[in-house]
């Protein structure tokens, strides 16, 4: 309940940061799929620790191994259980914060909730977690392999990509480290995030999701609009901090008589300020959304905090962290997204 | 599955806009609450059409009948059903849009979903659905009375209140048509709804919603974390375009060095750029979030459109709909709060 | 949650026996399908007290009305509600009653389970909340008439019908009052049924469902085997005491070699003692089932008791009620077989 | 969605025979508690294949080994999940049966339902995934340790034990390998089990599952009856064909002067021919259920079958098989009784 999602999709997740293992199970994906297990750790390594400059520079492979729902390369229709070793678990030493409450970070709030927490690295509110989303969506994306899903980084701080995503060869996102399609703006964005992390802070950021190909009548009236489960979804990403999708917020600031997307005799429009959905249902035209990611809290700088007895207490800056999460946070958004995408396809073929 | 919204506290939902009557059942209310009907009926008429000059003319009473679940005024532990009757239901001909599809409305994406759509009103695409949510929502906020959830409109158009919510008197905003605290800025507002009606054109808005009061540790860490479940809910309203919490959009553009909420002995925090949810759990201090609104996107101006065979078409502007959505949505908002924070104080409750 | 059933095709219940009315929201109707309310109403009356000089002489005409989700007598998608008004409501003096705790009925556990109680002829543990099963099955069987469901008596009492289902005419069983194929049989119930009637006493009964034209691929492997969730249907039926499928009980007296159901090359079995489903999954066979009811609680004779402070009571036999209530429960078997398959069915047809 | 089991609590299973491993993820356990990993071993072992002369000869460890969502021995709240490595998994040819519809198995209907299939000793249909639950069962044993269940064997094909659970001492249920408290009679079925053993044929049997201690108000009234929940549970299990509790089948006989169960001044009733049970809620006396269990397909006997081509095959009997499964099946049930209990035990708590 409290860590599943999705309708007939389901995916449930486990694992805290240093754990055994992080994985999941991935339920009701149809049978008969030839999996592409290259694309899959792909995916992986998109999302992994040290992978460039501009990440932190932990060092996790992050190689999932299946346990079931597969058999000669493909999938059976039982669910799918994968899991995806801490090999890093036993190398640190996280004594210090046995007590210790980082600011904006799940400290306090898991001990209100839990009493008992596993405060090794964040534990289950760690963003490592987010590394099993990334192999559920990867298998989600092998479901509904004729939609493209794409997102790529718009901003660091307040450095903001000054073009619309169809101005941009998605063919490029991958081509730097900070996985923005427009070059120019990818130096920018690295050379922005490695001042921030010489001074041992970190930097918000923004990503922006497209998806092209897709069909229609995706989506439920009320309540599971396709937005609703695509906001879901991305909030559910540790540092998310806002979600529009189409217009957005400026759609908000538009008359009607600008806002309203005309109709071209063949049912798509000339504007999309709808963004590809409209009452909660897919109209065809291509899905777009942006994201508000906040600053990594964990700095590498000296703080006050408090311990969990109230004293007040100095929290010194160590360990390998992101100086910023946007780049790493495409392939989850991605993932996401593709998860909500395949259970609404297959709820619409429950009614075809 | 489809329409129903929350785990332990769930609200399913009923009806079109012109068909009989529209209503819900809300399933796990718990038992021996005196519920106060006064209170529900305020709520729908704070979200009923025609109650002041800048919003729809449109006249519905929508007076809820209650058919289950309450004895003796109060709750028995069995699911509440309650109808709101579609009094008007049979006074408007909108078969000269049988055949229409209108403009960023739903009349494609139904008619791709159903194949058969009722057509009236927009039918279960219509804002009027609304109403059965307002009802639920002021169950909920009965069952969570020492919440204080208060919603107000921040911008219309592009004329944005300048204000934050801890500078604002939420006293008074139910004291102007346009429910803004800021009664100078209330006044702005609504002139700009004037104008804008005038003209047979609609304008977005912004929506703050503020809860005070938040018990501690409520809230899922993966999935069901308390800001994607508010997300999904606001996102279920039908114009609602965008969301974001705690410091949102603007966070994205921060170092965590600014960003970093850090504590005071007693556990609160100096700043609240986490809106109150830290790892997806409630930390006690308040809850805000922002929403973006459309326009919208009945005009009453000539637009063109097509048909369902694909004849390009002109819509005349006719009928009675609001200028601006978001004086009328505030009570919806609080509404889905109350549903989603209900829902979650009592799963916080089965583990205490 | 607590009052919903199905997982793609969800009916969600509400109502008392002597509230204003019972009824329900059916969710996940495939759009499209021309309704035959006859053939619904048809299915309440069958369930109707006062149909027979067998039944309860209550006089509950049980008129269903639809509030939304059709359109043009064809569903359009959305959820189905519909309400019974309880005519019967205010006839009854239920007050001495208040406070008694009546043996076997669900009095004391309500009470301790919700404190507050609507005491008013059972409240909703009374089985007049079944009459709304019965109008969602009967939608349900027209999602999937191609399926062929078929309840009757099998036994009153000690009195046991001596035939398979294989030997009955099924065309016969509304042809008598106690729904039972076999004329002469049927005859015999009658009378059993006359004679403890006339004591004031009530008896038990079994009722048998066969279902043929099965769709093979129904039922998922673990958990919802189609027997597991064909089994909690009916175990939800309020005097259903037990449930067993193809050979059931005696097939635990059997030897492998003898209950293993051989095929035929077209993969049929020539017996049937898995009773159509195999690892959870329909095979194609006719599914059958049995159902122990056990005898109405509410007697026409004094019963000792308590009330709810502990003080001994008399309960006097009064009302009218129904001295074997297998008669009436033939339609609310058919119509939660019907639920269940249709919701498999739509589920097969998601990975289809 | 297919493989999860619960509403709080949530069990969701995953593991095909001779894949790498079974296992699952329990979710929604209560933070706190210490574990007692030698009582869920110990619960393994009661099921684990080759414990006895009267059970199969296979050898499997079955070792249980956690993933996640326990700190220091103590469950942190987060999910647990575990997994069980298939051992034996390579040791068998099962090439010969990749073709072949073994008798009243589930080849046939998951050939029919997914195309694709692991058959390599029954895949996902093998009773083997019943070890995974009897996992997650010893967990919910341990949150619900003031409820005490326990199972035993009532019969061995047609011979069945004469007494009533109260007449028996469940503290000698595991004093010898059939499971069966009473001990002559336990002498009795195992020498019928190893006759038949010898024949190459396979017996079925019962078994009764009694609840002590049962906290009053457990249950939820439509749908949702505990009676319901635990027949649900217990048709999940490959081999059950019926359930019934408190009077079951025999209450259907009864005439309703016999069956009331009438009360004491404290609210326990003298007889309990509801089986604890009242309008689906525990009333705090004893629950007791009885499961017909068939026999099992696999026999060490030549049978005529066909393969998946519609050809007349003759399957071999071979292998290593459990004669008999009731013995092997006692702490499955009490593993599934568990986990429901502690789930309803949950939901109550919620609205307390």
């Amino acid at each position: 309940m409290h860590n599943s999602f999705g309708k007939i999709l389901k995916f449930t997740s486990f694992g805290e940061s240093h754990g055994k293992a992080i994985g999941g199970i991935l339920d009701g994906v149809p049978a008969n799929i030839t999996l592409d297990f290259e694309a899959i750790q792909l995916e992986l390594d998109r999302r992994r620790p040290g992978q460039s400059a501009i990440t932190t520079q932990r060092n996790e492979p992050d190689k999932v191994e299946f346990l079931s729902g597969i058999y000669n390369k493909k999938t059976t229709g039982a669910p799918i259980a994968f899991i995806i070793y801490n090999t890093n678990e036993k190398s640190k030493d996280y004594h210090h914060l046995a007590h210790a409450y980082r600011p904006s970070h799940a400290d306090f709030t898991y001990d209100q909730k839990y009493g008992h927490r596993d405060y090794r690295g964040g534990g289950r509110s760690s963003a490592r977690t987010t590394a099993a989303i990334v192999v559920a969506g990867a298998i989600a994306k092998q479901i509904i392999a004729d939609i493209d899903i794409k997102a790529y980084v718009h901003a660091v701080g307040d450095l903001e990509l000054n073009k619309a995503f169809e101005q941009l060869d998605m063919s490029k996102i991958e081509t730097n480290a900070v996985r923005c399609p427009d070059e120019k703006m990818a130096e920018k964005f690295i050379e922005k995030i490695k001042i921030i992390k010489k001074k041992g802070d970190t930097v918000g950021g923004q990503v922006i999701c497209v998806i092209n190909a897709v069909p229609k009548a995706l989506g439920e009236p009320l309540f599971d609009k396709l937005q609703a489960r695509l906001a879901y979804a991305m909030l559910n990403i540790p540092a998310v901090k806002g979600f529009e999708y189409g217009s957005g917020f400026k759609g908000s600031k538009m008359l009607g008589s600008q806002h309203n997307d005309l109709f071209l005799k063949d049912g798509t429009t000339i504007t999309n300020y709808s963004g590809g959905i409209q009452g909660g249902i897919s109209n065809g035209m291509p899905i777009y959304f942006k994201l508000a990611f906040k600053p990594v809290a964990t700095l590498m700088q000296t703080q006050k905090s408090i311990d969990d007895k109230g004293n007040e207490i100095i929290l010194e800056g160590k360990g390998r962290h992101d100086p910023c999460v946007v780049p790493r946070a495409v392939p989850i958004v991605e993932a996401l997204a593709a998860l909500v995408l395949a259970d609404f396809r297959l709820i619409k073929q429950a009614y075809s």
